[in-house]
């Protein structure tokens, strides 16, 4: 790591200033884009008498790598791991990818890397097999894709976008979303190859007798995800987990269901979420982060009020990544820690624990 | 039919007057009981300086038996019907039940009738096979249970309840969800027993080159549902389905989707939706017309606003029945035709068209 740089808090990242130029067709008074911290240059204000506005953003990609309490031995790898995904999604936004192209890049790297609760590396059902939930979201036309419940897939969330892509539907379970993998000539890998000995030893820990493993899960890790915006204001979310430790043959948590999981809207932004997923359908968090948005609240407090009301109305912690399309973004959680990365402009943004806020040196801006 | 009435259009109905009275614990300034449409009693205007609220209110159950275009032929049968699950549910509140068990009742008797598309009367997937979503909400706790792409189950919605009642989990789905009702001992159907001849007939019509079973599907008939107030003031939804004619096997509407295909809070109201299921997980129906609500609007204007907001951003068409927690209800519809029962006080009021309000006499009220 070079160019390391520790702050003393957590504070919003990637406020516009001169720079890219992105130019919206809509109308200035009561847009969704008149919301408290959006700023425009002189230039812009011009415009703005007529109809058209002219914003100052920069593309971002925001990761999460789940929210709980990760152990000491595994914090190292929990924050390469989700800065490795915020680079490679970045990448794909400085090729001229899009939002969607990013998020899923993001995400599949998380998937790959067995320290985090999402394609190698998933939890295990109590028969203490693999299956796996994933969704993608589009902000420009709400188009969304989501398997649960699937299995020997690598990188589920590349089979949501192929949902969404590629079929009138917006979520394939089970066998029926293999027979559409299959069609699509998506490659079965071995259940073994998802299972790592960490997840076996969890899971063989949680059948004794006594065992509680929702405590166990919040106390280790969670759900993986991505939000990031384009050079074009696309926003896009991406969700992927290996669901609840333990949990009951065919479970399907918040992961899939489209505003709990996630939710993307280029006239807001778009949220990816982690915690605990019982909770989070219950006040549909993705969504409810983004109606705050819409009532003028920053990413950053939105994220925060809704969060706060997930624990004190059903007592449920968690943690999201949250963007306007703007490219403000936001990394808050209620958990112990949740490991995260943003990278934007020249900087890479990362953390674990609250209040932690490290950053590195990308090289040449976007 | 006895009594029947035909009004000139559909009228908000249900507006409390001094009758049963409910003891909130809330705070007067801005709670969500202060919406607009809510009466007081001297008495409660008394209390209302301290921290007590006394609120009219009636409980209510309210049928949608999907929205779409009901042939002429079947559209006695859809009245019938919907009457009929209504004063069904109805009854279960007469009986001291609560809101849950009533919708778990009116929407079990239209899973029943074979002239709905839930459980007997499913739609067909494209391999001819019944595969059924389903989902029931709790505004008390919002506690909630699904299940999606079950098979061979009469009732799924007594499946949904189970799941919230006897797991730690929201949503089980396919095989799991079939393994669960096993243990549950809930008992499996023959597939056939579950598919009508009309379903069948559909089925082949909509397998020829050039069909276009979203079309087909919306000139037909949709999800079923429900919702109620109980005696307590507690708000339930349930909502079921056999989907989307010729939809791909381990397709997932937004039926199982809370926000989506229902959402119940007792601070704000409940809703069931029915319509194309890809049109309303983009919008979060059920959840939007809750925010709506929460933000001061009728039942109503709410529900008009959320199926308005749909068909504008995405082109949508739908319907919905929604409460709140006084027993203002609402049956809103954007589609051509919805069949819909409301059953409070001394009167069951029905209606298919738009503009079509009938009553007839319950007997003797709740």
């Amino acid at each position: 790591m070079n160019e390391i740089q520790r702050t003393e808090s957590v504070k919003r990242s990637g406020l516009p200033i001169p720079g890219l130029y992105f130019i919206l067709k809509v109308w200035c008074p009561g847009s969704s884009f008149s919301s408290p911290g959006s700023r425009r240059t002189d230039a812009a204000s011009e415009y703005c008498s007529s109809f058209l506005r002219v914003i100052d953003m920069f593309p971002v990609v925001v990761v999460q790598g789940g929210a709980g309490h990760i152990p000491k031995e595994r914090s190292e790898n929990s924050r390469a791991g989700v800065c490795s995904a915020a680079r490679a999604g970045y990448a794909v936004l400085r090729r001229g990818g899009s939002s969607m192209d990013a998020v899923v890049e993001a995400v599949s790297q998380l998937e790959n890397n067995p320290f985090f609760n999402a394609g190698c590396g998933s939890v295990l059902n109590i028969r203490g097999e693999v299956e796996m939930d994933a969704i993608v979201m589009d902000g420009k036309r709400l188009d969304s894709g989501a398997v649960s419940a699937v299995r020997n897939i690598a990188n589920p969330i590349q089979l949501a976008r192929l949902v969404m892509d590629k079929t009138s539907h917006t979520c394939l379970t089970a066998e029926g979303a293999n027979r559409f993998a299959r069609s699509m000539g998506v490659s079965e890998v071995p259940p073994e190859s998802l299972i790592t000995d960490y997840s076996r030893m969890r899971w063989k820990e949680n059948l004794a007798p006594g065992a509680n493993p929702v405590d166990s899960q919040m106390g280790k890790m969670g759900t993986v995800g991505a939000v990031a915006v384009d050079a074009e204001g696309n926003v896009a979310c991406a969700t992927s987990t290996g669901g609840m430790l333990n949990k009951m043959e065919g479970r399907v948590g918040d992961t899939p269901c489209i505003g709990s999981g996630g939710f993307a809207d280029n006239q807001v932004g778009a949220v990816s979420t982690t915690g605990h997923g019982e909770s989070i359908v219950k006040v549909t968090l993705a969504r409810l982060i983004l109606f705050h948005v819409e009532q003028g609240q920053s990413v950053e407090a939105a994220s925060d009020l809704g969060l706060a009301y997930m624990k004190s109305r059903v007592g449920g912690l968690g943690g999201v990544v949250t963007v306007d399309p703007q490219g403000h973004w936001a990394t808050r959680f209620s958990t112990r820690q949740m490991a995260w990365a943003a990278a934007q402009k020249d900087t890479l943004h990362y953390g674990l624990y609250t209040g932690e806020h490290l950053t590195q040196s990308l090289g040449d801006p976007l």
